[in-house]
């Protein structure tokens, strides 16, 4: 039923209809930068997060929860200046300004009022409720302890073409434990979530202790990000645009020339360890030793060693200029790309030595990634990928033929339901053509019209309205109607 | 593994004993009347969600979601002044307080400050979101609309036993259709769910219609909340106590000589409505007919009707003393509780005519009910109703003796989990104490000690931890092991 007819019984004037509406407030709205979600998307992120919660668990990886409200000392801090201003912080209930100090309040100053008003804000990412998470609950948990997180979080980012304000973040961790058999697993449930999800990928993979041991031969330990950020740069520009940056960034003509093979790296996985580690051996111009260098590799291998022995569908590459994250991760550190749609990165991670030393807790080392539930649903959007099932909420609509037929649909509906069937009986004794109409609206497959004959005889008809194939069952052969509208 | 294992291989301190503890902040904590979830109290909810969603999605409905913040012009004079005040307002962004009336800085006037410096707030329920969300996308909604809605909501009541800040919320609703037959389809997915759930409920039903129209055959057709809440004193206080709390009320007593057959109502329902259609209809004492009334005792008598016809298997009662939400519903009143288990209703709704009319779009009825998912939460836990299963994560751990055994159990885990078997590998070569410590907290049933004798034969083997059993597998029938661990 349109809202249309729904007025025309009801009401003089339309409310659907322009030029017959009547003083009417504004259309209500949401906040910039956030959403709703129809029933079609809902079902469709659900089809997402339900695939990946699905991995997780074969995995041994079981979800938590936390509040969407953390105290601002629990947020502050731990994402730079410029997150702490992105942060979106909640009014104390009661009379807030009250006791506000009065010099703060006359010259308007928000950073000082801000701090005496609020003292809670929404969570800015997973990644930091975790480690609290995991703090307070220390003496609660089994260590290495295997969690999954699906939750929104809020950002007070200026909004645009696929960013939000509120947003879904999917992440899986796992702390405690520093085996590289951690990193295999987080690229076996990427492997086999875009498996399921018919999404070809290809896995980069890093370590920061090698571009921390790069860094160190150069004879430049502090310019890890600098000369990151260069290498990244490669392909884009080519190699003299390259050593001109790393010079415009303060390194030496020397500390390049150490560089300069990582820049040249070919061939195999193996090859590249391979020259990377008589590098970091005091093989390079420098002659440095870097210790930190050679446990990167050594973590490096063994991990592309076990890959090898799990047998990953997706190609997994190391790349040495994947630079993300590279302030927080410690080891491995991952993104996984599309290869089909142009996105950038939809999953990535890393390692990182120390999340809960900011809560007092040092010393335990974990690695997690994280899957983009945005950017997912635009590349499944985007390849066609979602199953069609997805926009069909109802498989079958009783039309209603009055109210002595609808007292006889009713068990049988019941029935079809308790077999797990969708099932619509039209609430009222309309115009056939309305009833046509919603269940062409709502893509249902299948329509019943069953009048006072079949009703008589003890039989249900069903229509098929893609094919349209009819047919007549008795009304008790529940099974066989399931059956049919399970073809 | 313990956090103090963890530590006493890593540090010279450990952080767990109170004694050796380092200088440590303060443990984090969330806010008041916040709550984490752990892994089984997540896979506790969740079970009662995707069980309630089941059902729902076999009626036709659903899911929806709307973002956390809504404009406060949205949620603002929806809930009164109280709810008002409950409201967790969201701070704007950037230098708030810049630009506000120093008038009002000075004096540190809260409610004026406040209306400057929030525009958005956190939802208060999942209704107020709806009825914007059907007025904003009212040209894309087929109706009647079936929508459900699984969120939290957040209110800064204080807290308490059994009341938080931020709870769940599972509404289901129907709007644009007045047919009894959506009655009906309430109460037989309450039915269906309980059912599901392993709680046995009683469902009470009332109309509002019948309570206005008893209220109009007093002669005080404004006294209907005084009236409601009067008889639904009787069992507790008795006859006299009701009689004199509506006199206190300023009724008179013509009018109680009126409610007095209302109280000593017995019988069946069709008695009931019988009787009350009697004295809607001119037969009470003050002659006056109410066409309110006898509409509700139609609407009752047909939902009634259509009970019968479906089948329910929990007790369906009308109770004229169901005084729930008279502010807001105009029809059917539903409330239920749990049979074996003291908590207050565990599920509520009705019907209401004009739930848009807040936004400008008047005269859409519809009706809906909300499950307390918190009180259901305590209710099977109370009841001991929750599955064994959900308390385990992880089916099988491969104990890992080293290397070249990790390797060789890798793609036989890889086949476990693609037949749906949570499996886990311990991480490091460990003592095989820690190992089976860790299956024992994580109350895994199966663990699989596979070693270099095993793999030369191409075997594992695998230990029911319950049962004591053990059983050795050629490691490529994973059909065999899954049956196994299916068992």
């Amino acid at each position: 039923m349109s809202i249309h007819a729904i007025f025309s019984f009801s009401e003089d004037i339309c409310y659907i209809c322009p030029a017959k509406q009547p003083d009417m407030p504004q259309t209500p709205s949401i906040p910039k930068g956030t959403r709703d979600f129809g029933q079609t998307e809902t079902a469709r992120r659900n089809y997402i997060f339900e695939t990946i919660k699905g991995v997780f668990r074969t995995f041994g990886y079981s979800q938590i929860e936390t509040p969407a409200m953390e105290n601002l000392s629990t947020l502050m801090g731990k994402y730079g200046d410029e997150g702490d201003k992105l942060l979106f912080r909640i009014l104390n209930s009661g009379d807030a300004f009250k006791d506000v100090d009065p010099d703060a309040m006359r010259s308007a100053d928000s950073a000082a009022i801000t701090r005496a008003v609020c003292e809670k804000g929404l969570r800015y990412d997973l990644t930091v409720p975790f480690a609290r998470y995991v703090v307070q609950h220390r003496n609660d948990l089994t260590f290495p302890f295997k969690r999954f997180q699906i939750q929104p979080v809020w950002r007070a980012d200026r909004p645009q073409k696929g960013r939000y304000r509120e947003f879904w973040q999917c992440d899986v961790d796992v702390i405690g434990s520093a085996s590289q058999l951690n990193e295999l697993e987080l690229v076996q449930m990427v492997d086999k979530v875009f498996g399921l999800l018919g999404v070809r990928v290809n896995v980069k993979i890093n370590n920061r202790k090698v571009l921390t041991g790069l860094a160190e031969i150069c004879g430049f330990p502090d310019k890890v990000v600098d000369i990151t950020v260069a290498i990244d740069k490669l392909d884009k520009i080519g190699l003299d645009a390259v050593k001109e940056e790393m010079l415009g960034k303060g390194l030496s003509p020397e500390a390049i020339a150490v560089v300069e093979p990582v820049l040249q790296l070919s061939g195999s996985t193996a090859d590249k360890i391979s020259v990377m580690r008589s590098l970091m051996d005091g093989g390079s111009a420098s002659r440095i030793v870097s210790q930190t260098g050679i446990k990167g590799l050594d973590e490096l291998e063994e991990l592309f060693g076990l890959v090898e022995a799990a047998g990953i569908t997706s190609p997994v590459e190391m790349d040495l200029s994947l630079a993300r994250g590279l302030n927080y991760y410690t080891g491995a550190i991952f993104e996984v790309k599309a290869r089909d749609f142009e996105i950038g990165s939809i999953c990535g991670g890393g390692r990182y030595d120390n999340l809960t030393g900011i809560f007092g807790l040092p010393g335990m080392s974990g690695v997690g990634i994280s899957f983009g539930a945005d950017r997912i649903y635009d590349v499944l959007t985007g390849l066609g990928l979602f199953p069609d099932s997805l926009s069909t909420a109802t498989t079958l609509l009783f039309a209603n033929m009055g109210p002595e037929e609808t007292r006889y649909i009713i068990p049988i509906a019941k029935s079809l339901r308790d077999n797990g069937i969708s099932v619509e009986i039209w609430p009222e004794a309309s115009k056939l053509k309305k009833q046509f109409d919603y269940a062409s609206r709502k893509a249902i497959p299948f329509i019943s019209i069953t009048g006072a004959e079949e009703a008589a005889r003890g039989e249900i008809n069903i229509k098929n309205l893609g094919t349209g194939e009819q047919k007549s069952f008795p009304a008790a052969d529940t099974d066989a109607i399931t059956a049919f509208l399970q073809a």
